[in-house]
Formats: structure tokens, C-alpha cells, sequence
């Protein structure tokens, strides 16, 4: 268990920090006052004088405080800046034939690079991940359960893995039975499926502006149309506009990420989300959830799932492991409701089952129960690094950048009024860094002024250095743009 | 490696039975003939007497030989029995719209059920798969290159294993570069995102009659019309045939298994698949080749592959390791020619990217240089379990049984003048056998006197029942057919 040694330590360091800087942007600590000595930070954070001092040295580096000979640190006087959020889209009056595919793929292509900083992608760093402890239950059940991890399993999945889903379902409100989900490999294919399912091509579905670029792949994919709902980063979607948008177009299903949609972060309230479902199940319209965030909340309780507010089976629920365990599994599900039977032949008729070997490694892995005490430190460690992330960007971007500040999730959303998010994903590339450029959030031209940045990997002195680049750039590009 | 030991004394026995049951159905015995002896049998196939009279105590077991004191063994009246092939059907005069699922399901429903005898299903006994050292090669690379294991791969797949599946290629007369190949989660997969590459909803697929009940399945889910092409048992599908049925239709595309079709076992000749590649190109027709038996020949080479006769990039080449290593590790490949960007953006779509541990095991596994010498060996014993099946199926079946002698695959294909296929599944459930009715391969209502067996689990004396019970079944429902 070395990584979970060397995990707390970094925590600790980075929860001193964070400490700071929140204190820095709240208003607290203001540009020139004395940040808390090192003893009392000790004490109140529960630290060693030496992880305060480590801490204090990091952000020294990073020119947050300075220190002072015999003084102790004090705050720097560009330290602290204003940071509001950006704004919501108008919203749409007509629906788009979906057509992001190339630009997509082009972010996509820096998927995996090492030689870029993985800004531009909303994977979990592999040291937040259980990596040796799942590489270890997955060589003992393919040792113990040799023969079910070689041979066919059935189409809906392994039955101790559906019991778990099923349990843990609870957690955000759900109830369904084990046999009322399907494994999946992983959450795309779990929406592939239900988007299947219920529509056909040629149909409009709706979905929240902005919204994750591979809801827009996949319905360009299967020659589907979109009509997008204004997300609001700090309120997520109104159950109002999705109702007159419901009353205007004939819209045959939804695709919803309510708990910290992608990319602006944002948590649907649970009244609104309440009033989503009636709002659908009143119109006999099918609801399809991405729930693959729900579990990374940085607040006190999990928030409720759709499928949570569902009583007439319309809620298609699709969800994974793959944030929050081993992406490389391929191991997520799908409880698709009153479409159970459609989605089944779907699944058969796509690729029979999921692969058998991570299917049983993630039920073990679970029925040992060692899940929620990873979850816990991981949303620890994401919302620490969202925090030291968002931090930098408010310290390196010009003054007129807004930014989202998540409850939970991967990824900030900035706005950058004048910028052109495609020609600042490619400058940024050639520096080494990636980005999400806000055009591939909408199949409308609407967010090419937006850029999403993810905190998923680690925060290092590269990736400060990264934030520290991007915001040159964008203060160049924005500097030509009033030029 | 004590499954190599048992495995191999299993099949000598064996060998030794199919040697005895060859001399009966060639006429080189004949009833009431002396058997070689011991000692002439042992020494013929270099095995010991021990494992001869092994062998004849279990033919005289189920009949085929009997023991008379003092004067050895001698082949019994009823042990032979011609046995012909299954008739083709004639040509398709129009397109069907495709509705087998309810159907197919219902065979589906006995996969893996412990009580029922696998005849109905085409998938290979885990006792002829290398389970313990897949099992062993899997713990090694998950702890080996547990990062990888764990972390996303790319959407195109491990470069590895897609570097030993381009070798691999070459032995069936193809070629294509590494980087020409898709990794995808089993051949169905495979043959999913190549139908889908290639038509839209409406398109009409050109299909062999019979054909594996997937591709009906999935056709159907996917809103296609199929157009079916006579297969004939012996010399599987006509070139002139499928020209004619081109010039009539309006086909976009045309899925094909040349190497032993699914249920009829016929392989085409090189010629024809030659003939048939170029017709297609000559019409810009794309030809979908699912090869998934093609290592499983029982002749002296292996069949080349329609992907080795493809100069245009036209064919898109189906394959995966479910039949000869691991069904459940789901790891199958698509070599799309032309329509390499299409597949992958369906790949991209579906599921993102093939799991990660199976898709390494298997590289690994092919690297260290096992997998030919498991493959001559799961052939052989493939071989003389149809040997076994089929000689069961001529002793016990009615004597107007037409049967396939397949030159490789899994399945034996019986036509029973006057069955009712679907009554007979469900009788023979009952009983406890399964079986593949007849009609689930074709679209049209054609095979309702024919039955699939499927030989691909080990022959035991359960298997001799089972095929026993079968027999009297269907003489039963023959002789009430005729009253």
C-alpha cells in the first residue's frame, strides 16, 4: 500500500494550500497582510510545521505569498483577483443536424500523448487510482474464477457485479432490481445503447448546451438531430425551458448530466431535477441519464440521480466505473427501464457481453468493500486539485476570464470574451498543453469564446506551469483581438 | 501444465476411436468384420495397447464394436450407415424484411444453463481452451503493466496485439499493416461497426442461406433488409449465383463466412472466393467477411480469406480469439480497408475503445508463441469430436438423415425430411439437449427441417446420450409426421 503513504502526504500538502489560497480568494487574507504563521496553521489543519513549511514554499514558488526574513509570509499583492462564472447560452430556436465529428477527433487525437498535458481530456489520474489494488483482485479472481472469466458470460452481465450496481444505486436515491440493469462497457456504451433504443434516425433529441462532445458524436453518428437547453454553470438546467423547448419541437428523447454536467460543472437543483422527470414522464418523452460524475461531489451528501425521481420506468440510467476505478475496464451500466428488453437486443446485437475478466475484478472489488473509502479520498483529491487548479487560472489568465467553481466533477469552464477556442487549442498543443476548445460542446456555434480545462490529472509544478502558459496565450490572443 | 497431460491422453484415445469409426464409414470395415488388433492398432498410431483397448472398450460401449472371447473386436451389424449431405435451397426471388429475434432468443436462453446439453450453441469446450494459461498470462501483465491495464487505450487498440493480429493475417494470404487494424470487444463487434460503416437503415445486405443467426439479428436491429444467397454444404457459395442475385437487387453491402459457415459448415473454394471478391469490386459493393473459423480447418492448410483477395480496400475483415482461446475476454478485430475512418468513429462512439487487460493478455499470449501449437491441437481434437458426433448422429438418427461432414468450424447440419425444428427444440429441451432449430438461420421460413449441432463441447457419454435421445426424438416426430 506504498501509494496510499505517498497519496496523504500529498493530500496534507495540498490541503495547506488550499487552505491558503481559499482564504486568499475569499477575501480573508487580502494582497499584502500576513498569511497564518506556520505553528497555527499546523494546529488548526492537524499537520506537521513541516508540511505547512513545504506548502508555504510551493506557493512562495508559485508567487502567491513571499517571505519575509524573520517575518513569516505575506500575502503578494497580485495574489487575489476577482473570478465570476460564465454565462448561460440563449436558448436555441431551431434544432441542428449534429455535425462536430472532425473537430472531435482532433481533440481526441491528443488523448494519451504524454508528451501534452492532459488539460484537454476528463480522465481521473492513474495516482488517484486503486491501480495495484485492482491489479491485484483482478489476478486472484481470474485465478479463482478461471473458468467464468474465459468463457462467455451472459448478455446483461455478471450477477454479484448487478447485485452491487444495484446496491450502491441506493446511495443516490435509485431503487431497481439486479436484473434491471445491464453491464456495459463503460458509460458511453451504456447511452449508445438507451439513445438506440428510443429514438430513430432522423429523430431530435434534446440536451443540455453545453454538453459533453460525445453525446453530439454519437448522435451524428446515428443521423440524429439535437436541440439544445441552456445549461446554466451555476444552476444547471430549468425544468421551465426544457418544458417550452418540450412544447415547441417534437422532441423524442433527452440526454441529461445533471450532477456536474460536462463540461461547465454544473448541479442541477433537486427540485428542478424532480420537476425534469414529471416534466417528461407528463409527455411520455424517455430521459436518458449520465450519472458518470455523481459520485465525485465535493459537498456533504451524494445528489440524487433522475433515475431517482423515476416512476414510470422513462429514465434510461447510464453510468461507469470509469472515473472513478479503471477506464481501461471498460466497465460501466446501463438500467434502462421500461426499455429493458430493447436495450437487451441491442447489447447482444452489438457485442454479445462485456468482457468477462474486469467484470468480475470490479464486483470483487467492490464486495470487498474497500470502493467507498476510494471515493472518499478521491473527492478529497479532486476537489484539492480543482481548487489549486482554478487558483492558478485566476493568478495567470487576464482579468476578463470567467470560471466555474464545480461542487464536483473533473473539469472547469472558462469564458474568455474574444477568444477563439479553436486557434487557442492549436497554439496551446504546439506549447505542449492540452485544452478542450468550447466549440465542441455545442453543435451550434456557441461557445468558441470557452475553454474547458480538466483537474483530473495531478497537480505538479508542470501543470502549474501549463496554467501559467495558457494564460500568456490567452492574454496575447485576447491582447490581438482589440488590437 | 497438467492440462497439456490430460489433454493429451484424451485425445490419443481419441484418435484411436476416430481411426476405428473412419475404417467403418469409409467401408474399410464392414459389419461383422474383426477389428484390427491391440497390438496392430498400437503400433500403427504409435500409441500404447493400454490406450487402444481403452478406446474399444468405450466403442463397444456405445455399440459400434463388440468383444467376443478369445477373437478380439468386431464391428457390429448396425455400426454403419450411409450418410449423406443436406440439400441447398433454391435462389431468393425477393428481400425480406429481417424478424428472427424473438426466435433466436429463445435459443439464446440455454447459453450456459448447466442442465442443458450445449449442442445449440457453436462455442468451444473450455476443457480445448489454454484456461489456466490465459488465467496465468493475465495475473502477469496486470501486474506487469498495471498503468496500462487500467488507463484508457486508444480507440484502435493495443499496438501489440494489433501488430500480431497483422502477422497473423499473412498465413491467410492477407495483408494489411497494424495500423490498418481495429480492436474490437469480439467478432460480432467487429461485424456491428462494419455493417454499420457501410449501409443506413432501409440498405439490403446480400447474405449466404443459412447464415449465422446474429447477422439476421443484427440486420434486423438495424433496420436492414437481407437478400439471401443459396450456400451449398459441399461447395459453399456460388460465385454466378451471387452475380445474378447483384444484378437483380439493389445490394450496399454483403456479409459473408466463406471458412466454414455457420450452420452449414461449407467452405467455399479458393476460386470462387476469388470470382466472388471481384464481382463484388466490380460493382463497388463492400464485403463483409466474418472469419472466426477460419484457424479451425481440419484439412492440411489453412483457407485463405476473401481479405486476401481484396485489391481495393473493398472487403472489411471480421475475426476474433472467442472461438479458439477465450469467448469471454470479448477481443475480436476489424480490418476495414477503405472504411477505416468510418469504423473508427463507430468504435469511438460505441464504446471508446476494447477493455485493456484482455486485449493485453492476448498480445502477451500470442508473443510468447503458444497459440499455434494450441491451435493444431484444439483442431485435432475438434476434429475428432465431429468424427464422434457424427458417427452418433448416423447410428442413432432415422435413417433418411442428411448430415454435413464438415472439412472445419464447430457444427453439424442435419436435414430431417419432414421435422418441425421449432417443435423439436423444445421437445429436446425438455429432455434436456439443446439444439439450433433450423429456422433461425435464414430470414425466409426454409430451414424448418433442418437442425444445428453444435460439436464444440467435449464428447462424453452425456454427449451419447444426448445425440441417442435426439435420435428417438425425431424418429418419433417423423413416424407421427407420416401418420
Amino acid at each position: 500500500m506504498a501509494e496510499t503513504g505517498a497519496g496523504m502526504e500529498l493530500f496534507r500538502y495540498r490541503g495547506v494550500e488550499k487552505c491558503v489560497l481559499e482564504m486568499i480568494e475569499s477575501g480573508a487574507l487580502r494582497p499584502g497582510d500576513r498569511a497564518p504563521s506556520l505553528r497555527s496553521l499546523s494546529s488548526r489543519l492537524k499537520v506537521s510545521v513541516a508540511t505547512v513549511s513545504q506548502a508555504y514554499v510551493e506557493l512562495e514558488r508559485r508567487g502567491v505569498v513571499e517571505a519575509r526574513p524573520r517575518s513569516g509570509f505575506f500575502v503578494r499583492p497580485q495574489a487575489r483577483r476577482s473570478a465570476t462564472a460564465p454565462s448561460k447560452a440563449a436558448p436555441a430556436t431551431t434544432s441542428n443536424t449534429v455535425n462536430r465529428g472532425a473537430l472531435i477527433r482532433m481533440v481526441l487525437d491528443t488523448v494519451g500523448r504524454e508528451d501534452i498535458l492532459p488539460f484537454g481530456v476528463a480522465t481521473t489520474a492513474e495516482e488517484l487510482l486503486p491501480v495495484k489494488q485492482l491489479a491485484r483482485v483482478l489476478g486472484g479472481v481470474v485465478r479463482s474464477a478461471q473458468r467464468r472469466a474465459v468463457n462467455y458470460g451472459t448478455v446483461i452481465g455478471d450477477p454479484e457485479l448487478r447485485r452491487q450496481i444495484a446496491f450502491r444505486a441506493i446511495d443516490s436515491g435509485a431503487r431497481f432490481e439486479p436484473e434491471g440493469a445491464l453491464v456495459t462497457s463503460g458509460a458511453l456504451e451504456a447511452l449508445y445503447i438507451a439513445v438506440r433504443a428510443v429514438t430513430r434516425p432522423g429523430d431530435t433529441v434534446a440536451i443540455a448546451s453545453p454538453s459533453y462532445y460525445c453525446f453530439l458524436q454519437l448522435l451524428e453518428n446515428l443521423g440524429l438531430r439535437s436541440i439544445e437547453i441552456p445549461s446554466c454553470p451555476e444552476c444547471g438546467v430549468d425544468p421551465a425551458e426544457l418544458e417550452t423547448t418540450l412544447d415547441r419541437f417534437d422532441v423524442k428523447a433527452c440526454i441529461l448530466s445533471l450532477n456536474f454536467n460536462n463540461p461547465d460543472g454544473s448541479l442541477t437543483p433537486e427540485d428542478a431535477k424532480r420537476r425534469i422527470v414529471s416534466a417528461l414522464a407528463k409527455r411520455r418523452i424517455p430521459c436518458i441519464e449520465d450519472d458518470v460524475y455523481g459520485d465525485l461531489y465535493f459537498g456533504a451528501a451524494r445528489p440524487r440521480t433522475l433515475k431517482s425521481y423515476d416512476e414510470e420506468g422513462l429514465v434510461l440510467h447510464c453510468s461507469s466505473f470509469s472515473k472513478t476505478l479503471a477506464p481501461g475496464f471498460r466497465v460501466g451500466w446501463l438500467a434502462p427501464g421500461a426499455f429493458f428488453e430493447k436495450a437487451f437486443e441491442i447489447k447482444a446485437t452489438t457485442n454479445v457481453s462485456t468482457a468477462m475478466p474486469t467484470q468480475l475484478a470490479v464486483a470483487e472489488y467492490l464486495r470487498i468493500g474497500q470502493y467507498d473509502r476510494h471515493l472518499r479520498r478521491l473527492r478529497g483529491a479532486l476537489h484539492e486539485q480543482m481548487e489549486l487548479m482554478r487558483a492558478c487560472v485566476v493568478e495567470h489568465f487576464p482579468p476578463e476570464t470567467k470560471i466555474t467553481k464545480p461542487t464536483g466533477g473533473s473539469a472547469l469552464w472558462l469564458e474568455l470574451p474574444g477568444l477563439d477556442s479553436i486557434r487557442f487549442f492549436y497554439e496551446a498543443k504546439a506549447l505542449g498543453v492540452g485544452v478542450a476548445p468550447g466549440v465542441v460542446f455545442s453543435a451550434r456555434d456557441k461557445y468558441n469564446s470557452f475553454v474547458r480545462l480538466s483537474y483530473g490529472s495531478l497537480w505538479t509544478t508542470a501543470s502549474e506551469e501549463g496554467v501559467r502558459l495558457l494564460g500568456a496565450l490567452a492574454a496575447r490572443q485576447l491582447a490581438g483581438a482589440r488590437d
